[in-house]
């Protein structure tokens, strides 16, 4: 493979295109006249969540890079009269507490969460993937330290506003006529043409490509983390000219990876490479579609607004997202 | 004060309006008809954010409930040889990095991140505040375990879409003629009234209001956590009254709680009580609403399509978010 | 089982027998003389170490309320020459690292763990587990907060500088003629007497009793964690008694909780209420008794100078050691 | 400084002494017979702590790159009718604790603890500090990834059930009849060599030096974090080498860093450095030795059985200790 990849890296590659300092990448493609033609899409007011939950029972494993999220409570129903059992104990978070519950009846409750920022439902950052020792549009790969991505951060994207647009569901099960993919499927571009003409959407420049496999069902059904990882259908790297010749600003997938898991010609994440890397294109992974699969299905409609900001978290390489498809 | 505010309390109070099993509250308010005609506040398509940065310099002190995120590196770009060294180190997912780096050149960087849910710009959800051991709509206070908020978390607003509908801006700090209102400055209802009488905005039911105090540029500029909460200007809990005659369904404000902190007529974080647990009515805290501001004064047009999705937290009483105001 | 457990429970109650106020329960046994008589079994020198790791590889699941502990880096070895990409990036912590590795050639690496106290080796604080509304000594259950355990919290072990001792090794698995005992294995008193008896150790009031099961041994070759939870072997709470009339000060076990898994009596762990709650006797769990076993074995010396120190965290209801037998 | 302090490397180098391989450093000096030699100096039984708390009012600042422990409950005192409000809500975990609960009257707390390794008391492990791309014995500074120190991490010293030995006090605030030395006062061989003199305690190769202070108590006064380590007091570089003659096994001091924190002669911790890289010495820093101090002054024996055992994680860079002093 090594050879037909790394030309199409060549013609892919979007670097420089917006500017040399440009940290943003195909989220360019989203402009304020597109954004407003996007809002266009929202007709009937129906708000449709794509996230997956953010909790102890998600598709991570208990030794792995990345787990669950933890969610602990601070302080909860269970406190209410805990300034009783405060005096001579703590300190002044304890005594702050119970000069809080001494003046009025209020009580509250508070909590923490731990969570690797790519647990569930996410945006990878462009520093999330690089090679050969740089980034996208250049930038070294050394830029993204232990102190965090000093540059390509997801922030760059939330302190734009971003990611908002017109977002398009390309339903591949829908049009498999299947529940969802069989494990280890692979899409290529002739596919989501496919898909898309079968739809009756047309594509343009800047729009948000939101794929349904079915893969999330797999999870659900069976909860079997690592299998759902190793065995995930998803998109063929030979995609990516056809992302790129479309000028898609961004692609969402309802499995781990966006593309297939399994090595296609034995290389990682091809994918990956190409998209965030050379075309400084943002993956979206493990969302939800099951919803505005069937919504879509229903109404014919396969375009909306897409809102699914960034938390701004300097430096992070990744953000949790809630993501909502507004028809 | 007690019996005037408990009076307010009974008038305000939504329990049973949207039936008993209610969790949504005034988000019942965003109905599709208003979230459609939000959309179409979206003319201009500029998106603006709304969030301040979730990092180690946020306004939470170093031994407090709360504390400013941590963001830690799983891998980065420090790690791209990293697979030389594991030979004969570590378990499983150890391997699984060395023969991911084995097969191609593909590199990646991951992260993780350790908050308080409402470390930085966030909503509460209905679950963070009660008194008289209940919660909104009558949920028992209980219901809020050490395992999260069986009732009433954040959850039941992000399985539902939420929140997306129509901002309205409302410039305390630019009425005043003044950058950022003063230490411990008090906003009533009247007050409200009048700017958005001076902005020539109508307010309608489901609107979301969000204040601008200007009180987040105190923090940075001068960095002082305890001050800047304790010294907090906000509304007084007499606009709760007021926020429920225009039924609206939510209220942001660039300061640490929406309502001044110094506690009015002796008592803790009244309108905290008011909203969340009797009218059933998010808070939006620690918003940076400069950017905002000088837009909306510049155009003079004060309303927008807001979308602020919460994170889907199964039994979290508050979520990170990242709102957007989309002109 | 409930008349006869509820009237062991009875005769093991130690409330009030070291004060209306004591928070230390059998590690009062613990006195100095008998420390001091400790300290003469560390005869040869050896040091011998009891823990597991603290990992991601150990006994807890990927969405149980235990989780095995997260290990990241803050700044690691890849980062020698972070400092050319923090400038204009990042706040005073970057900007400190800068300054530091300006001045010299001083690298330095370092690290977080968020981790369950009681992930892997662990003692069980007093205030670990009540019943009746009633811990250790009367005091009330509510007493442990969100806040933290604001009675019978580890520190008061950790800063009287318990858990030091003298350790005597019953490796039951060897008295047995077994590598480990087999799943489901209940091991009562009268076989603790036997094998004290078999391996010629007289056991003295303030003993600190390591119970070796080889149960640690299942988790290494298997690696289910469910599997090693819910089979494990253990002591009855019949034993309770027994550990009474010796005044055992505290035991530990290479089980996940000392006791036997299975419901004796459809009851869940009535050992732990007994010993933590009615006689105040922490339970060690989750160590790793075979280099320990094999060296008893050896030179048929069982005693041992145990020092297994808690971590001084206040408020914590379990600690993580690293305890060593020094013989 | 230069290059009289690398002359000084080169003398007091460590590396090969015990081997190509050794990851132990001067612990190797912690022999079977000098530690059953220093068990007979606890002839009292007397078990003296002298850790600090890990807690939320600890040295460490808001934003930094370490931040003070933060200690969660993930169930309470206040849970214990949870199970009632678990019906229907949550996974596997909750009908967990629901079944537990639903099985006989125990009821539990639990916790988690998210912490810098280095927050509170501690042992620095040898892969902590690295100059020249190299870290003690020659090991690559890279070897310490972003998943963990694969050489020389803490891990190595909690398998050989270390750190346990012959403690030595060195009482230097006492020897200068201070309460504690004053802001930026550098020790030096010369005094510390005065004040075993004065104290009349012999040194011997493989004891370990616990030098006091009394910087603590600044910090346990003022609660000022930066003040209290940018001022702090401690050893000069210049006792590398009698550190070295005397083959001492490790050093812990109770201040920050263990020795001066002002860089001496520019140069960020010389010290650290030296004996950490060069010598492969631990280093022990934030111990409280308020009460061994007094102790040691009352009866005028300055020596004891110091346990002070690493936590068992594998790959860390630093460990939290609860040290005793067995007198």
């Amino acid at each position: 493979m090594g050879e037909e990849w790394r030309e199409a890296a060549e013609r892919v590659r979007n670097w420089g295109r917006w500017g040399e300092d440009d940290q943003l990448g195909t989220l360019n493609l989203l402009t304020p006249e597109r954004i407003a033609r996007a809002a266009t899409r929202a007709r009937q007011g129906r708000s449709i969540p794509l996230g997956v939950p953010f909790d102890a029972y998600g598709p991570q494993g208990s030794s792995g890079m990345r787990r669950n999220p933890v969610h602990l409570m601070a302080i909860d129903g269970g406190d209410a009269e805990l300034a009783a059992h405060l005096a001579g104990w703590g300190g002044a978070a304890e005594a702050q507490v119970a000069g809080m519950y001494a003046h009025g009846p209020m009580r509250f409750n508070d909590d923490y969460m731990i969570l690797p920022l790519q647990a569930a439902t996410q945006w990878d950052a462009l520093s999330h993937v690089y090679y050969d020792g740089l980034l996208y549009n250049g930038y070294p790969a050394t830029a993204v330290t232990s102190l965090g991505a000093t540059r390509l951060g997801i922030e760059q994207v939330a302190e734009r506003g971003g990611v908002v647009g017109r977002g398009v569901l390309l339903d591949v099960a829908r049009h498999r006529n299947l529940d969802r993919l069989e494990g280890g499927a692979v899409v290529g571009p002739h596919e989501l043409e496919a898909v898309a003409g079968a739809q009756g959407v047309a594509l343009e420049p800047g729009d948000i490509l939101v794929i349904r496999t079915g893969w999330w069902t797999h999870f659900l059904e069976h909860r079997k983390q690592s299998e759902w990882f190793r065995a995930s259908p998803g998109l063929s790297w030979r995609c990516a000219e056809w992302l790129r010749e479309h000028d898609i600003a961004a692609v969402a997938v309802d499995n781990p990876a966006v593309e297939v898991m399994r090595p296609e010609d034995g290389v990682m994440l091809p994918l990956h490479m190409l998209a965030l890397r050379d075309m400084g294109m943002p993956l979206g992974e493990i969302w939800d579609l099951e919803a505005l699969g069937a919504d879509c299905a229903e109404d014919g409609v396969y375009d909306f607004l897409l809102c699914a900001p960034a938390l701004r978290i300097p430096g992070a390489v990744g953000t949790p997202i809630s993501p909502v498809a507004i028809k």
